[in-house]
């Protein structure tokens, strides 16, 4: 059984082939610059070559065609026929109140993402666009819907509302709904297996550290709460969004600088974070480069980061109890080791030791890493996610007779 | 020397007036309604009857002027002559850049207040027609202004910057400033008195919890984090203000109900906290009757609130390192069982136990309350605050040689 998965964004198109059976990866790709003008699809299989195709003006029906023509390819593709396709997970930013798991999308569930879309807009807009363009070229076949906020709705009420008007919940859907379920949920159920625990045990923090960061408090394998709100604009520092700040400040700002609700909200999104405080917009690796070379601007954005994540970590133990461990993941968690020597910098008053020498020469090539220090109450752990097989088995629970999302161990 | 201390609200004047030589409290009272017609003025004077006094049309000017005759009439009074003033505090609520300590006030002084009122327009406009109208009544005395905002001067440039845009902070003054200052100041000494150390060795938490509500995490006497950001609208769940929310939703519900920043802003500060969940706005007391009734949305208030309070805790222990101890103080911190028992539920994990029994006896009359329990690895303690303590203490140091506003013990 061969699985497509789908990460639609605005502009570019992740996807996967995966067989169930060998469970592994046959190729991957992105396709970039989607609805731009000039876009390229990039296409990777172990063993060969990357493969470069250059594609004029493709929207999302477009990009979808040209990456079936590429796995289908005779010189450079994996399958002999699009029909060895058997189903695709779509990864969908938002599941609103509706979706607490996994479905399979027929009119009905694309009429209520499509309802939906307002609470994601940035996000969603692209997941349908995906959907849609997917089941006119794969027809006939098994598609499922996989929500970025379906691990966190085990989250409790104290949890997830907003100390807010609550018909703003009744009837706008305002409560924190939490993002990167797929990569949190993943965590979870590999730390469990190298914490030897059933993962219906385990206590756990999760760091999902990427362009966009969030954090997960986790007991007994559920998501109890989460940094990302009901957009992901909350919680930590990003590469540009904001995370937490004084609710205050934008009608503050909009009146100082005259600036409409749209404006701010632009800047919240795509000039704040780690670019608003450096000035810059810097890929992270020159950016760490600079923090390295004393850049003072770059040093307090780092600074600030961090500070704000061990601050989250003393927040998540402060509401879960005793905890079996801490997990660092995602581009930036996985491959940073000054990132989480400062986010560690500290903790040993919660009695969390790690081995610093080890930390710093962990790569992401080396998958799961152990940082656990001697005498440590707690383990911490490196664990490259990954998302796409989470929705790889999503898709086969949903075929199969689909009971318990959290059922799957890694 | 007799010293005079104002807090001048948007419709209310609180005073108390002070003897340095016995450090007790000679008179205090209210004016309320002020500036709304049928104001009412309220003394008390140990030992004698509360005093009354009604006032017709009542602005800022009028009612300080009042209470000068409160403060002087032959029968219910307690001086003979407003000659007997020798200074005056007054409580300002934001220092802004500028001041990171008390004051004399002088017309340089006032201008850079009144420059500055912007930033918390609320609080500080009240604040300067108090000022203005007792420099007119008792003129060629003292009057030292004492801000909110000083005591968190001491922050670190990452606890204080937030991730917006780094020229916000330039050229607006965005950051965070922090408010009840004095309360925390007055805790943090008379905490270190408590436990036999001295001021500037403690490591502690303060938590004042009010209409208002702030946690001060406190390293070696200093302030380095609060909970309150540029506005006293952050952080924790209060009265009727939000504190922290995903900084995506003001944008969406402005859009969805059509609500412009300002009728927003309204919301945000007047009609959220416990009165946005449960949709009623109780008296302090009813909500606590509500809550153990069984009202299931004042019971999830509560619940918001205290563990949000609970994960602020861990936030600051996660920041601060080893703790001496945790304060809870003000109206509802000093004087409810019920709110630090749910706070402190679940804090075990990092070695605070408290003594429930005692905890549940503990009357706001009593005074300073230690509520360690047995194996605690850090102390608990109810200490009732006194800001006007605080103001009058810096007014005496500002008429003497004012050099360090953290120098005294209580």
């Amino acid at each position: 059984m061969k699985i497509l998965t789908l990460n639609c964004l605005s502009h570019s198109i992740k996807y996967h082939l995966f067989t169930w059976e060998g469970k592994s990866v046959l190729a991957s790709g992105t396709v970039d610059r989607v609805g731009l003008g000039g876009s390229c699809l990039c296409q990777k299989i172990p063993g060969l070559a990357p493969y470069l195709v250059e594609i004029d003006n493709a929207d999302h029906q477009g990009a979808i065609a040209a990456l079936i023509a590429a796995l289908t390819d005779p010189q450079h593709g994996i399958i002999a026929d699009v029909g060895e396709i058997s189903a695709v997970g779509h990864r969908v930013a938002h599941g609103g109140k509706e979706f607490r798991h996994s479905v399979q999308i027929d009119s009905h569930v694309l009429s209520v993402i499509r309802k939906q879309q307002h609470l994601a807009p940035l996000h969603c807009t692209p997941n349908i666009a995906g959907i849609e363009a997917a089941m006119v070229q794969l027809p006939n076949i098994l598609h499922v819907a996989v929500f970025d906020t379906a691990f966190h709705s085990t989250m409790p009420e104290h949890a997830y509302l907003y100390p807010l008007p609550y018909e703003w919940h009744e009837n706008y859907g305002v409560r924190r709904y939490g993002f990167h379920g797929p990569s949190h949920y993943y965590l979870s159920r590999r730390a469990a297996v190298l914490l030897n625990k059933s993962a219906d045990s385990c206590n756990l923090i999760t760091i999902h550290l990427d362009r966009g960061v969030s954090l997960c408090a986790i007991r007994n394998g559920l998501s109890i709460d989460t940094s990302m709100g009901m957009t992901p604009l909350g919680g930590a520092v990003m590469e540009t969004r904001c995370g937490d700040i004084d609710p205050g400040i934008p009608a503050f700002i909009m009146q100082e600088m005259d600036l409409s609700p749209q404006e701010m909200e632009q800047v919240l999104n795509h000039k704040s974070g780690i670019y608003g405080i450096t000035g810059q917009r810097l890929e992270r690796q020159l950016f760490l480069q600079a923090v390295l070379a004393g850049d003072n601007r770059c040093k307090l954005a780092l600074e600030m980061e961090t500070y704000r994540i061990r601050k989250y970590i003393g927040a998540y133990l402060a509401v879960i109890g005793p905890l079996d461990g801490l997990v660092f993941s995602a581009g930036t968690g996985a491959s940073e080791w000054l990132t989480r020597e400062m986010t560690l910098h500290g903790l040993e008053c919660f009695g969390i030791q790690f081995d610093r020498e080890l930390n710093r020469t962990v790569q992401l090539e080396q998958g799961d890493v152990e940082l656990t220090g001697e005498g440590s109450l707690l383990r911490t752990f490196v664990i490259p996610t990954s998302e796409e097989r989470v929705i790889v088995d999503d898709v086969v629970a949903v075929a199969d007779t689909y009971r318990n999302h959290l059922r799957y161990d890694f």
